[in-house]
């Protein structure tokens, strides 16, 4: 940690005032207030937590946030809500009480950011939209994460993840031909909103350091979605084709694709021609690199269908782990297609300190995913600090704020 | 804009000297050198430039970015290049040739941050490692985005979007039980490293402005498809049960899914009880919201075989439009499945500016997506300067350095 400010890195110093230990990063001497449920916003200001943040969610009395309730739960805590809320406070608050107003204000004061994940409208009815914010707090940075965003025709309509998806495009281009529509099998609307006001956050703090003032970043998971369709949306506004789902390849590039073998499945990802001819040496069928259907990548991808017979006809003599061997050797880009728990095997995983946990006054030891942005000014410590219980910081807060 | 700087800020003051306009933005000022390929560090500069940065690409003499050969192409220039590297300068050097390499120094002067993609000990024996720079350019930024990271076994081997999303797990969760493996139709292996990075680089420029000092990000495509797993991870850490493919619907949310109506698809987004009360009004079923086998999330979650059909009797019906219309009337999140032509007709997108386009000398008008980060104090202009060329504004730059 580079110097004590207030904030987080300010108690991390102080452990007896009853906050969980922070996170020394970047953003120590940050504090985040965090109006956000579910998944959006909370992966966002996890993320901002994980580079140093000190992020105190502000929490509906009686439930908190919805995610609380989603299972499966260890010892009454839901594995869910831990996994995205590790090291952040809890305060309860009803901000329609005046007393409780007057806590959240004392709160903005101190704010660097506020963040929330309301349909557009709801912080306004509060008296706590941008416009009413911006002029009593000019430093605070206000983000919105939500579904469709605070303009356009569907700002005050409700949205999740799946909602996204399909409006999106990801869904219609996930999935095998004439098969039934395939959700992404991760909640890529939330995760990638999440990453975006992540961004927009931390491009305003440095902007303020410049300018003295702060500003509303408005993020909609719609949008998120249209700036992931890549070179689907290249490809159509070229061609006027409309994409579809394309199984296991990718839509341009060949061979970049899922392969069986003798006893299961190999990704190989050969994107050029060098790659391509190293990786017909490795599968010992040295005349694919002068058969004239795959003499280009745009010959391959024409005849992408029987450029994988000839690869499989290969690959169907040996199992994935000798192939991976093999092709690899090659200097060739491929590998299995591990689940949850073989993607915990891989000892890259390990190495990065991918997997972190928490000591869970509850819960026990709980296990998650780390932090992929690796800094060379910090640590990275394998044990965070704990998810909240609901309003559990709220003595410990209300004594800061001199209440 | 909210004041002139070096950089891009300037340049957008004088455009005789032949740079493309730049972006009114948070990161004006700021001065990014690109030597990323492809996708993922492309995409996170696009992002960076989005936000006001400029961004000039140092690529291979000859052939530049391995992706203006990706096709389709419009009068000789890549749709996919042009969709992820609008706004960028480009100029051609030759690390290894000592002219060059003066050159590149005199731009790593300049420089708040520099950005490569390669594997692991490339930049290093170019002599041009985190550790050689870092004492030369203490200020500079270092960011590395790469397939497997820069610590760890795999850290020198080659990766590619595909290799990432077989190994980091997010294929076995995509797809339909029993099915063949089925990739996310989009390249989220690349897209969410691009965005990590995009993260830990802002972070580091507002570090920078209380330390005075640089540090190096550095960002693994394989982590971010860890970081990226969210309750699939929880679940497994919870129960030990290995999570597989869920076709279109949520793992612990129900009904939360795609469901069949009378002329195609619809997906509903019932994600707490109210919300299922209210499904069942809209739907004409009241009787649900009592029957035992639906009373809560997790009995839902359960019986979700039998809440299917339950549903879809109810939808089948009418047509998607019409029960869009009335779903949403009850306030229940719930859209269609749009493929990459109609997302584009649908007014929000529009009305979000999320499809801008650029003038390209070549190849005419070209649209795009547009930057999900909507910033009250700028402007988010429907036009965006052009993707360079190879080694476009070489004379300009070798000008503006006075060699």
């Amino acid at each position: 940690m580079l110097r004590v400010l207030k904030g987080s890195a300010k108690n991390a110093t102080q452990p007896g005032l009853g906050y969980p230990m922070s996170i020394a990063g970047p953003l120590n001497g940050i504090l985040v207030l965090d109006l956000t449920r579910v998944l959006a916003g909370p992966f966002c200001t996890m993320v901002l937590g994980d580079l140093g943040a000190r992020v105190i969610k502000v929490e509906a009395i009686g439930t908190g946030d919805d995610s609380r309730a989603y299972g499966p739960h260890i010892n009454g805590k839901s594995a869910y809500f831990m996994s995205v809320n590790r090291g952040k406070e809890s305060i309860a608050l009803d901000l329609k009480a005046p007393p409780d107003r007057v806590i959240f204000e004392k709160l903005l004061e101190r704010a660097d950011v506020v963040i929330e994940n309301f349909r557009a409208g709801t912080m306004e009815r509060l008296g706590y939209g941008f416009e009413a914010l911006h002029p009593r707090f000019p430093k605070l940075i206000y983000a919105a994460c939500s579904g469709f965003g605070h303009t356009g025709p569907l700002r005050e309509r409700p949205a999740y993840d799946m909602v996204v998806q399909g409006m999106g495009g990801v869904m219609s281009l996930t999935g095998h031909p004439g098969g039934p529509p395939t959700r992404v099998g991760t909640s890529i609307g939330d995760l990638t909103a999440g990453l975006f006001t992540a961004i927009g956050i931390n491009s305003a703090l440095y902007r303020r350091t410049v300018s003295g003032e702060g500003m509303k970043v408005d993020v909609a998971m719609l949008d998120c979605q249209v700036a992931f369709l890549e070179n689907a949306l290249a490809r159509y506004f070229a061609t006027g084709d409309v994409p579809g789902p394309l199984g296991a390849r990718h839509p341009t590039i060949a061979p970049f694709q899922c392969f069986t073998t003798k006893d299961g499945y190999i990704v190989i990802a050969a994107g050029n021609d060098q790659l391509f001819h190293k990786l017909c040496g490795a599968l010992g069928a040295p005349e694919l690199v002068n058969d004239a259907r795959f003499l280009t990548n745009a010959a391959r991808n024409k005849n992408v269908a029987a450029l994988t017979e000839e690869i499989e006809a290969c690959l169907k003599s040996a199992p994935t782990r000798d192939w991976i061997a093999r092709i690899e050797r090659a200097g060739v880009p491929c590998g299995p297609i591990n689940n949850v728990e073989q993607v915990l095997a891989e000892p890259q995983i390990g190495a990065r300190n991918m997997i972190v946990h928490t000591e869970d006054p509850v819960a026990g030891e709980v296990r998650m995913a780390g932090n992929p942005i690796k800094l060379s000014a910090y640590e990275d410590p394998p044990q965070r600090p704990h998810a909240p219980d609901l309003d559990e910081q709220r003595a410990a807060i209300l004594c800061e704020l001199g209440l």
